[in-house]
This record gives structure tokens, sequence and C-alpha cells, in this order.
């Protein structure tokens, strides 16, 4: 333990709440586990709410008059018709149209825009091009730490604290609302399949007191300690960058065609080599896999994907055992010829046994 | 653990060994510690040679026609009279002189550099640049993982296997040698207080197989499972980016006036920023602390640091008891006016205990 991996503003009330492990994510502390198992925890964000310390999420704010030209010029995704208040999904891609984040984008006015990143540092690649291209911006990390409330009785805690507007507001967008005197941003948005809002919390010290806060009101929702839960997740069809893709993929083969599209007139970093890699077609794509065998437990390494003769195909890089569906399932990027929905493989499983499998598409069915 | 966090060619050796926890960098495990006290492995590091897994020191690899100028762009270190086959220790700054990274720089040839680098992602900001320049390089992380063998045996272990050049080698000078068949880099050079070399491996598969032979050699030498040992490194006055400085610090802050000097005429990001902090000078700079009290185990968070009138003048960020010195010392950003050796000051330690210091020159006296 080091300053270098970051603490937030809730460690120690996560540290309260019995978490049992962390990991890193942004040089920050993101909690990995609690006194539970994953099933018990997945089963719990099924039916009732809880609360998450993803401050782990960073910003990068980029402010000023050039700011939408850049941003803009990171994605091949439009944000020409983008409103103050929407949350983006959006490929931030290289020259070589190689993913390097896929962040939540907001926009806080025409000027002001938040890239909520995955692991990677975005703020260098930010402001490396806006210094190469001699942009009028300003770049920075804003002390805002996001923290997550997630599960279906989200929308009534929420409201219990902050009013009746929580429950106006659509997926992906976000309002301001008023916390400890000062204006804040909450989104209806999380990294779960199930309903849920994140607090991008401003204010490192009175982190705690908004916990509390939050605590306080959540024992009548049946309120858990919580983090992004591998089984929903996977279900959900969410990807984790690092894992399930990296620099070396790009994003039609991580299924992310609707914010390629054609019609973007826009220009933006890697076009050219996207165009390319549109006409020419890719040759693999994340696809979902369910599989037999012993419960997976999860990838600490990827498991190799035969075909049914033998020929390596591709790897799963997110797995486990989904008790709800009572089959293992998993994330995986498989070559063109083996890609279709139904087609049978063949898993070496993390003690190297061979088990059956079927393509599946994403994400996996309730 | 998922592939999130990257395994290295030498973590099922470390295992072997008798790892007993990781930290992670650049997105790759490191060794953290392994069976034995930090006051043992200090003792033995001083006395033997061990062997680390440094492989989370990344390289980012520039090449190409405008590598040197990309290069030379990025830090105020001056690579004009670099020759091939030098490790240059460089400050990479950005456009307000805040360190991005400290990292040791290798020249290949003319157009060829590794960026071997500290925890941040230097390879977006070089791509950034690179791109909003419009330079002609070619900027990648190559299949390069460093492994550290240090401590007073290490020339003799590394000549039993790799022959007498090993000793014509000075500090932060690099050689090829051939391993199983590939030429490799081999440098003297290491993150410790000793004597020691790095081979920058080039060879995912047969890492193990290079330190079964290391160890091997090593056993008449008592080789041990290392990692930066905290005692050693702070003794040395080396830091620790993100823990020590972070992008808030300029280089003149961090002590590497030396690598920022007015005689660099050549230009850089950040230089005029730069050359305005050193007319005016700073108002704080890292110092070493001698302290009383309980033995300091390390700092998990950051000891406050006040004048003997009670002010509030910095924080050690990295502490520990030195068995060597019989004192606590620590690394710690302190306020221009209590930067003199000798100047007496106040420490909140970890348990909120106040105790006596002293401000002390870097490296620490041996």
């Amino acid at each position: 333990m080091s300053r270098r991996i970051r603490h937030t503003p809730f460690t120690k009330k996560v540290e309260e709440c019995g978490v049992t492990g962390f990991t890193v994510v942004n040089h920050m502390l993101l909690p990995k586990a609690f006194k539970k198992s994953v099933d018990e925890d997945y089963w719990h964000l099924q039916s009732h709410v809880q609360i998450w310390d993803v401050s782990c999420q960073r910003q990068v704010q980029i402010t000023g008059p050039d700011s939408e030209y850049l941003v803009q010029k990171m994605t091949p995704r439009s944000i020409k018709n983008m409103s103050t208040g929407k949350c983006f999904y959006i490929p931030i891609i290289d020259e070589n149209a190689g993913m390097i984040n896929d962040p939540i984008l907001l926009k806080l006015d025409n000027s002001k825009f938040w890239i909520s990143i995955a692991d990677s540092d975005v703020l260098l690649w930010a402001k490396g091009l806006a210094i190469g291209l001699d942009l009028n911006v300003f770049i920075e990390e804003p002390e805002v730490y996001p923290l997550a409330i997630q599960g279906p009785k989200a929308e009534d805690l929420m409201t219990s604290l902050f009013g009746e507007e929580i429950r106006s507001m659509n997926f992906f967008e976000f309002k301001m609302f008023e916390i400890f005197g000062k204006e804040q941003v909450i989104a209806r948005s999380g990294y779960s399949n199930q309903d849920g809002f994140e607090i991008y919390f401003n204010g490192f010290l009175e982190g705690e007191k908004l916990w509390q806060l939050i605590w306080k009101s959540g024992s009548s929702f049946n309120i858990s300690p919580g983090c992004p839960n591998l089984i929903d997740r996977i279900e959900a069809g969410l990807l984790s960058y690092g894992n399930d893709f990296t620099r070396e993929n790009n994003p039609l083969e991580c299924n992310l065609e609707k914010y390629c599209t054609n019609a973007s007139p826009h220009d933006f970093i890697g076009k050219i080599t996207l165009e390319k890699i549109k006409t020419e077609g890719v040759n693999q794509k994340i696809r979902g896999i369910v599989f037999s065998g012993d419960a997976c437990q999860s990838c600490a390494k990827p498991l190799l994907v035969y075909s049914t003769n033998n020929i390596k195909i591709g790897q799963i890089t997110s797995g486990i055992y989904s008790p709800r569906l009572k089959k293992n399932i998993g994330l995986s990027m498989i070559k063109k010829d083996y890609w279709n929905v139904g087609t049978e493989v063949i898993i070496k499983t993390a003690d190297n046994k061979l088990t059956k499998g079927t393509i599946s598409s994403l994400p996996f069915s309730k």
C-alpha cells in the first residue's frame, strides 16, 4: 500500500463493510469482494440495492473552446447531436483503430465534457493530442468520485434521498442535484444488468458522509455493499477493457458497429484504418459461449477455445457459472468461421479438461 | 485476477518461490513480498544477489525517422550527445511541467529508443503527441520483460552466465548478449542501492527457462527471490512515481535540476513553464527526514510533517525503519522555509502520535 495506488473517499467505509479484497483500476482501489460469495451477491443485486465504490472510474475533464472538437476527434461515434445531460458509450481508438478505452462520455455543457474511463490513462492520450494539435482546451482529472447505487430498488432509494425527479430520469441521462450544498451530477447508469444510478460525487472529504446518508436510508431497502458482479456482468455482455479486449482489437471486433456508422461524416483518429477494416470485414468478434463441465469460478488466465475438429478459434476472457442459467457462461473473442450462434466448440478449462460449449448471442438471455 | 492485470513470463516462478503479495504497475503484476521480513530481505540484498521480476517496467518503443525528435520533445534532458548503448534517467513532463513519468531511456540505435517506464501510460502520451504533431514514428510496447539481478554478487553471477564482458560494463550502459539464440539487452542498472543488472528479456515463452538458468547458477551466490526493497530504496533516495511525486509536481521539486539545465537549447513540451518556474524558484522540494518514535512500517497514507511551531510543511510519502541507521527514514516533499538540512520538524505518525524528526540530504548517508 502506498499513495501510488490511491484510496477513495469511500475506502474507509468499504473497509468497515468488510471488503475482502481490492483490485486496481486507474491507479485507484476498486473493491473486489465482500464477505459473501459471488452467487449470494448476484442474487442480492437482482432483488435489492447495492452501494458500489467505483471512484476508479476517473473523469477526464475537457473544457475550453476546442473541447468538442477534441472529443469528436477521439471517437468514431458522432457527438454532433449530443445534448447536455446525456451519457454516450464511446469507443476511443488510436490511428490503427485499436481500442484505447471504452468510456462513458458526459456532456456537461457545450464546452465541458467528462470522459468516465475504464483502465487506461486517457488523460495522457487526450493531452498528447491536444498539445500536438495545438488545441485550446484544458484537460484535468477533477476531484470527482463515482458512487454507484445498483439494483431494482435503486430508484426507490434514490428517490427517498433526492426526490421525485429521480424517477423522471431515463437511462444514460444525468441531472444536477444539490448534495451538501453543492451541485452534483447523478446519472442513470452503471456497470450492471440492473437499474441503477451513479453519483459523480465531487468532494473527497464529504465522501463518508454521503455513504452514511445512503446507507442509513438504504436499510429499509435491504442495501448491501457491493462491486461489479462477475455473473451479472457476463450475463449482460458488459465488456472489461484490458481483459475482454485490448489495444490489439478494433471496435468492430467488440460489437461496437453502431458507434462506428458510415453515416459519421466527421473526422476522427483512426478513421482511414477503421473504414478499411469495415470494408474488408473483421476476422474475429466477441461472442457469448455457454459451456458445460465443473462450475467455472473465473478466468485468471484466458481459456482456449477450439473447434470440434481441434482448430484454435479463440479464448474466453471472462467466464463464470451462472446460477440462473445453470450453466457456465463466458465472453470470448471468436474467429469468423465459428462465430455463428449455435456453433459447437470445445473449451480447455483452467485444470486442462476439455468440455463442450455453444456459441451464444450477447447479452445472454434471461 | 483477470487478463486486465497481466501476468509476466516469470509469474509462475515467483509463485514457486513463495511470493506472498503482488502490487500492480503498468497493468502488470509486480511481486511485493516473499516469505521473509523486509529487514531480512534488506540484509540479504546488501550481501548477496537477488532475482526480481520487474517485467512491469514496460518499454515504450519508439522507432522511425522522427523518433529522436519525439523523444527529445518529451524531456528537458538533452539527448543530443546520447550514444547508442547508454541509459538516461529522464523526466517526462507535460505542458505545465508536471511530471508524467521518470523512466530510463535506452538508445538502441539512432532511430530506436526504449522508454522503460514507471507507473503511467507513457505509450498513450507519446502516441497522442506523435499523431498530433504528424510525426513519422512507430510506437509500440514490445514483448520485453525486464528481469533484475541485484546485489553485490550480481556481477559475479552475471559473469558466470554471460562471460567476462559483463565486468566491463559501466553503470547505466547496456550491451547485447545472446540468450537462447536471440540478441538481448543487458543493462547495468536497477531500482536498488546496490550493484546490479537488468535483462530486458524478449520472449515470453522462454521466461521460465531464463529464470531457471539464473536460479541454478545463483545457488552458489546465495541467490534469493526479491523485489524492490523499501528500506534500500528509501536509503538510496530512489523515488516512486505516483507516490513520492505526481503530475502535480515539477522536476525541480523532485531534485531533477541536473536534467533540466539552462544549457539545453532544444525545444521540449513544458519548456516555457519550466523556465518560468526555474526563474521564480520552487516552493517545495523532496528531502529526506530522519525521525524517532516507534519503528515505521510503511506509509499506506502519507504522514503529515509540521514545523516546530505547528505549521504544516509537507508530508512523508515513503517511510520505514532503517535497521542500519537505527532510525526511521522517509522521503518527503517539504516547503521552502523548512527544507534546509538539519531543520527540526514534527511528524504525525500513522497512529496519530507526534514524533521528532530532522531534515536530511538524500541519499541517506551509509
